[in-house]
């Protein structure tokens, strides 16, 4: 049988530092729910010290998630540890997740500590970790430019501490793969106790290499890979999951170990992630991309389609794809839409919510005769949107014709309190937007948005994604209809939501 | 001083094989001047013999290109080189790229030969296409899943036969890295006379390995990558021009080679090619991705960008991020478009052709101030569109309110007669489409829709893609305009041309 490779997944932790990414305790949950269903073994469910609002949704998915380890992250300080400790208690397996900076260039600007010291809070912070649990993973932060030697003795003195999983991160993306898989062979001969331990690694994408290096550490006997969803992550993001399970299964001759993936969740999980965060995914991105199975008609004629394997490495099927079950329409019943929800993890709250989400589905279902699971889920996004809106759509309406200029009427709920307003524009949705800034006068700039039909077909709902920057802050919000206008005001309006609720968090690099 | 790695670009021949990539004669221009100012080394500008169109396609890119080698694909038969021939003999410097499959299950399904007569045919090609140009590469196709016995042998040949670059595809996307550098490496050692020409690598990215086994390939000693601009390409695509510029360039330590690539140019040619192509670039894509610089404003407050190689291994000026100069408003004159257009590489091909394109600007300057580089990029897309236009928006309103179906009504251009209709929809662009097909009738699918803003602000254009399939063929429309719905409109239009012009062609698969 051959070594399993465990999946340690991050989308929601640095997959959330994404800029615009953030999301709330009940998109986690479902995103949660979806790895654990994925049969992911390691749940990074958040950074549980940044903010009251994070250490909420870890303990959330602490106490949702029965399948797989529920990890949080930690600086190496007592405070961090101990909120993280907390955070996962209710957890069926826990884990603290600390780190702290290795490179020179790190400890001496941004710590401004030196080595012994570093050292020593390392090893003080295995113990406070070990204080809740007995899974205490250790990071090296910016390992990729750190001293193979104070590399060596550090891993040395955390694992004499009882750290169980040393993760060794490429934190800037700077290596490339035999330098990488260099690194963690070293490592593992000379720390010693190496094989006491799982060896991780957390690679990021800025050269295009985390997945390469990512598997190259693999081949060098690293058991853990640190990953996200469709590569989601800061900057340019961290080695894709999709990647690395279909790599190590479709490559069993070379890298000699498997996961435990039900990779038939892949493309589900891929389209939840994007979903939820607003990031779409290229259409020639590898395993989940719309492309990525697609032949262009040509090839037809030469007949190779009757013999598959001549083109194909993978079975679209195998990843998930064409999955895509119609499950309801307007005759549904209320019984068959909360047991849907059910399958997909989305937990309702209260009857309140289930009545109120029943009746958004029963509008959806007079305008689109097939209501898909894409299509749920984004109504329950919808739905669920914490924190509280300050700003809701309640009515609008809009007019453009050529040759004149387009105008639209909306009408807001502010805080409980309805508004109306009324602006032109160059196309309907900036007409849309300012008449939001009307009544919002929010000083944002608009920095990106974007349109994805949900499902196929023209009825199809459009989801839309707005980033809104105000001083030093960048919001993405997100809003779905089947009417675009509608959908790219209700977008506007959650980005401004987030933008009032004034979240204050800190964001750790690793 | 370090060896010089030539970068072989393919966005115009496999980049173009991407389902409903296809780009018009002009389309194809401009990123081929892009390409020459961003100084690639060889631009693939197409496959000659696939039609008439395609034929025409590499012989103005030939004419035109005069710093780059412009370069044909062709089967390793007779018709398909003298068509290559034909196409490239205006070029300053032209290539003939011919390639035929050397695995043994591409030899028995498809060209249904022996190995012997496999040799004997890549033989003749060279032959044949030396009587054009001395510069003639060579591919064995599905080369990653070929015996190397028969790769020495068949590489020998050409190379005796007088092929001047050899080229090693991953048609599949099935290598690691590793195993691909021990494949080059092999090859260079064993192949007689290999110091003689130049070793190439062409890798797909179906497991997200494409770029890292170009590199892997380099540091074995090839010296040519073929790359396409986003990574575009058949399914999950080809390695990212901008991904192996920037990492060889970043780690020369490791590569001990260099590129002559202008790497300012690179940010504009991904948004060239992703406004041509209706192919969006995911935010979190590596070098080109909108977020591929960004930093979530948290670690600000860590105070770490006073030191900013604390997280940057790139600059994002050095790739020609920030370069978004505001060029033009609504008082700019005919000759500054004139010139900016041609600073863009933008042909106009008469006088008639200009004015049209500058009433058009001047209505985009009427409703949005600041006119970008993007801007003029996107009109100039619509501007240009080939083959003729069967159908044409020529008016349009929209109404839509909360409460109310959304309706349009349009008045079309059907080979030159003008035709009208009004349909409801779920939203107005389902109504638009809808009111669009009473007159189409068109039975076509809509497989996807996606909408991304041209520059920032809520006045900026909105750059409409749809992917419309029936039977068995998949087009991509484009449509451009700050009223989203008539942009809609438009590139529904753009597809249904498309799908109306019923363009025969062979996809060739290396």
């Amino acid at each position: 049988m051959n070594e399993q490779l465990i999946i340690f997944d991050t989308t929601l932790r640095d997959g959330e530092q994404s800029p615009g990414a953030s999301m709330t305790r009940d998109e986690k949950l479902r995103i949660a729910r979806q790895l654990e269903r994925m049969k992911v073994n390691v749940i990074e469910a958040g950074f549980a010290a940044a903010s009251n609002g994070d250490f909420e949704a870890v303990r959330a998915v602490a106490e949702a998630i029965k399948d797989s380890t529920v990890c949080s992250l930690a600086r190496a300080n007592e405070n961090d540890i101990r909120r993280s400790g907390e955070a996962i208690r209710p957890a069926a397996s826990g884990r603290i997740h600390t780190f702290i900076a290795t490179s020179p260039i790190h400890m001496e600007k941004k710590l401004r500590m030196t080595p012994d010291q570093v050292v020593e809070q390392a090893v003080k912070a295995i113990g406070w970790a070990r204080e809740y649990t007995n899974d205490v993973e250790f990071s090296a932060e910016d390992a990729g430019r750190s001293e193979i030697d104070f590399l060596c003795r550090i891993f040395d003195a955390v694992i004499k501490a009882g750290a169980t999983t040393i993760n060794v991160p490429d934190t800037v993306g700077y290596n490339v793969p035999e330098q990488f898989a260099d690194t963690i062979r070293t490592l593992i001969e000379r720390v010693p106790n190496s094989d006491k331990v799982v060896w991780s690694v957390h690679c990021h994408n800025d050269l295009g290499l985390a997945v390469a290096n990512s598997l190259a550490a693999v081949r060098a006997g690293a058991r853990q890979v640190e990953c996200t969803i469709n590569g989601l992550g800061e900057r340019a993001g961290n080695a894709a999951l999709e990647e690395i399970v279909m790599a190590v299964r479709t490559r069993k001759d070379v890298f000699h170990c498997d996961t435990r993936i039900d990779t038939t969740q892949i493309v589900p999980a891929s389209k939840l992630v994007s979903g939820i965060t607003g990031f779409p995914v290229q259409p020639n991105k590898a395993i989940v991309g719309a492309n990525a199975f697609a032949h262009e008609s040509g090839i037809h004629q030469d007949g190779v389609l009757k013999h598959r394997e001549t083109y194909e490495i993978m079975r679209a099927e195998d990843v998930g794809w064409g999955a895509n079950k119609l499950v309801m329409g307007k005759h549904s019943g209320r019984n068959a839409f909360r047991s849907r929800l059910q399958e997909l993890g989305v937990v309702v709250d209260s009857e309140e919510q289930l009545n109120h989400a029943f009746a958004r589905f029963k509008e959806l279902a007079d305008k689109k005769h097939e209501i898909f699971d894409e299509d749920l889920q984004a109504l329950m996004s919808d739905e669920s949107s914490e924190p509280k809106e300050h700003f809701r759509l309640v009515s609008s309406s809009f007019h453009s014709e050529t040759g004149e200029t387009p105008c639209a009427r909306v009408t807001l709920s502010v805080g409980g309190k309805e508004a109306k307003a009324e602006a032109c524009g160059s196309g309907p949705v900036d007409a849309a937007f300012k008449a939001i800034e009307v009544v919002a006068d929010s000083g944002t700039q608009l920095l990106l948005y974007s349109v994805n039909a949900i499902t196929t077909g023209t009825d199809a709902q459009g989801e839309v994604t707005v980033r809104l920057s105000k001083d030093d802050r960048v919001v993405n919000g997100q809003g779905s209809d089947t009417d675009i206008i509608v959908a790219s005001a209700k977008a506007y309006l959650n980005a401004l939501n987030k933008l009032h609720a004034k979240l204050e968090r800190v964001n750790p690099q690793i």
